[in-house]
């Protein structure tokens, strides 16, 4: 008989776990159809400072670890803290009189036109600091973390100019800093053109290659563009794309939104981490993407807020083998939505993933979507420990219950960070 | 110079308000088209008891009311608290893998062969003690609340034999009691032939007349029907209802959810309070509604849900002068949200709905879904004190932000019961 190794120190140990869904497996972000995703049932997890030492059943980590603290997940659901790969979070005001403007059929062309939008948007950001565009985004991160985000991305764009551009991505530094939830930078001065260089895009093109890219370097990882009908053609975007990476970002693209524009193809072309949107792409686009491993981010808040016929081609995505996230695209005019729970149902409902394919694509795929996959979006050894408690009985049950958050509480790297009424305090 | 009259007492000033919609207006429903809404700005609501003293601007009830207590709103926009005319609250169990299930293409009928549908949610009811159905409930309730709802209908109908629906209203009678929302009990025994009366529907319909119906009498204020294809034909119908009234229940019925039976026509014809679903409902339904003054209660979450292609005619009920309200339809297999706000983004959205009414259809015209027109849905002197406070800016921004809750605060009955984190306290 060999004596058991004695039980190694950790800081905290999470224990009553009813179902542990770890989404553990190889680095790389994951392709192809899935129906199923391995539980572990009475399950623990050993944390030290902001990483997870061991997760497993409760029985073993009990005889392995001797805590410093614990705590009980009261028998809930354990999955890892969602990452949400594409928004546009650092915004002022509201755009409610277009929504109700757009129930009564006006096209988005028509509210444009009367200085709405965008144009409004980037109206209000310009006349706003640093600070009121972060005080304007925290109570939509608090909500986000209390829909399970522990990861999101954030884009600048509605500025359009190099100061308010900068201002935006200032407060998303600051909001990094002061709140629980990890915040990716990406600049996205190439949003769209703004009003006073509709008559020399061409100068606004320049500007953003010689001025805007290099001088928001320092505040961005990612740059990411508006390539579409009307806004950047692909060439355009092919320029603009290029020279970022020249700069050292990583790149992204908002891609066949609303009409096929070789946007996919792009992307896969230049090495992007994400193709986002796709809701037009075609076989080529499809295949593209498969080769080059480009993680397709799709929004299905989006077609269902603006009533678009066409989601995105999720199964034959997944069948190509692209791996597939999700996002919320939270925006004032387009997918007004911190949560990504919501975004699972949409992806069910409207995109005919699976509930498994959804939970892959809003943790592991998703932090592959930000250059993250190797830290999160799955619970492992030597991760970060964000994990959040479901008031759900299985994982699978998840995506079946809309509108309403099921958070109990959310632990971000290793610490309670938020939780509903009655779930506050760890045992 | 007349001397201003000394201020009266009351035991709660609520302030900073900076939009108050009252809904104010004449004892009936609302009926016809409406775009707008009358909104206070820097109002105050003086609150005595369970009930609304005053409500009006600020300076003016600050001179005329002299409270015990103050609160401050902190300049959000409060509305009064929904009412929820339609759920099926009281179930245990989930059907989570059917919702699967349909996404793969399954249909009802393939899922109702294998014991699944209702049929697993009776098997689950009827195992269950009055305490196991309170339990399970009672966080439905705690998520209704924190979405805004301060009353709800509740519906028996999974129990389908005499005990069973008995303990289906006990728990109803049991959550009205321990909780903040106000429940209105519904007898909906006539939900569904249950197997063992299969061969023997004769048999069932002469149970529910001769014995379930009178027996539950005093544990229901409504009765309804689920009058379909299928499941009870019109005739069916017709008699289960004019039984009931006989017995003094108020009238409800399913009607015309999945094909055109007639079942508005029945509603109307009998004098309903409400006729709920009518997704398929014709021009003759239509009609008979208007001229009736049954209710529409429209249910977008279930067409949502389901996948539906028809959604039900909210444009040609409103323009047809019927009174439409908006519910949940809250239940574990067709419509599993407990939120009112998502319920009017998907009116607005999928049944062209204006943001007006919704906000009506949550109100004043839910509350008289369920016999309560007389003392809630509006925010007038004499109603109840239920009121929500929104972090929105106007009363216009709600459907438009979709998924989340906006909830700050809920007062139900002069209290406050319900807080976001950093808006417990009153000030």
């Amino acid at each position: 008989m060999t004596t058991p190794p004695a039980p190694q120190a950790c800081d905290l140990l999470l224990t009553d776990i009813g179902q542990l869904v770890t989404l553990a497996g190889p680095p790389g972000p994951r392709r192809g159809p899935l129906d199923d995703l391995p539980a572990i049932a009475d399950a623990a997890v050993a944390i030290t400072g902001e990483r997870i030492a061991a997760v497993g059943p409760r029985a073993a980590l009990e005889a392995a670890w001797r805590p410093a603290r614990r705590a009980s997940a009261g028998g809930r659901l354990v999955l890892p803290g969602f990452v949400d790969p594409h928004t546009h979070l650092p915004w002022v005001g509201s755009r409610e009189d277009e929504f109700a403007r757009k129930l009564r059929g006006e096209t988005y062309a028509q509210i444009a036109a009367t200085g709405g939008g965008i144009r409004a948007t980037t109206r209000a950001v310009r006349a706003a600091s640093v600070e009121q565009l972060a005080a304007a985004a925290r109570p939509r991160l608090d909500r986000m973390l209390a829909h399970g985000t522990t990861t999101a991305e954030a884009k600048s764009g509605y500025g359009l100019e190099l100061a308010a551009e900068r201002r935006q991505l200032e407060a998303v530094a600051l909001l990094d800093r002061a709140h629980p939830i990890d915040l990716v930078a990406t600049n996205l001065a190439a949003h769209e053109v703004p009003d006073e260089r509709r008559h020399d895009r061409a100068g606004w093109l320049r500007a953003l290659i010689d001025e805007v890219l290099p001088a928001l370097r320092p505040h961005a990882e990612f740059c990411d563009v508006f390539c579409e009908a009307h806004v950047f053609s692909t060439d355009e975007s092919r320029a603009l794309l290029e020279a970022a990476r020249a700069l050292g970002y990583g790149l992204k693209l908002h891609a066949d939104e609303l009409e096929p524009t070789g946007g996919a193809e792009l992307a896969a072309e230049l090495g992007a981490v994400s193709a986002d949107h796709l809701a037009c792409t075609g076989p080529a686009g499809v295949e593209a993407l498969a080769r080059s491993g480009t993680v397709a981010v799709l929004l299905p808040g989006t077609s269902f807020y603006l009533r678009l016929r066409e989601h995105a081609p999720a199964r034959r995505l997944i069948a190509a083998g692209v791996p597939v996230a999700l996002a919320t695209d939270l925006n004032p005019g387009s997918s007004l939505t911190e949560s990504m729970p919501m975004i699972l149902t949409l992806a069910c409902l409207n995109l005919g993933m699976t509930p498994a394919e959804a939970l892959v694509g809003a943790t592991v795929n998703a932090a592959h979507a930000v250059g993250r996959g190797h830290d999160r979006g799955r619970l492992e050894p030597g991760l970060l420990a964000d994990l959040v408690e479901w008031d759900a009985p299985s994982w699978r049950y998840l995506p079946s219950h809309f509108g309403v958050s099921l958070v109990a509480r959310v632990w971000k790297r290793g610490r309670p960070v938020w939780a509903r009424s009655g779930a506050e305090v760890p045992a």
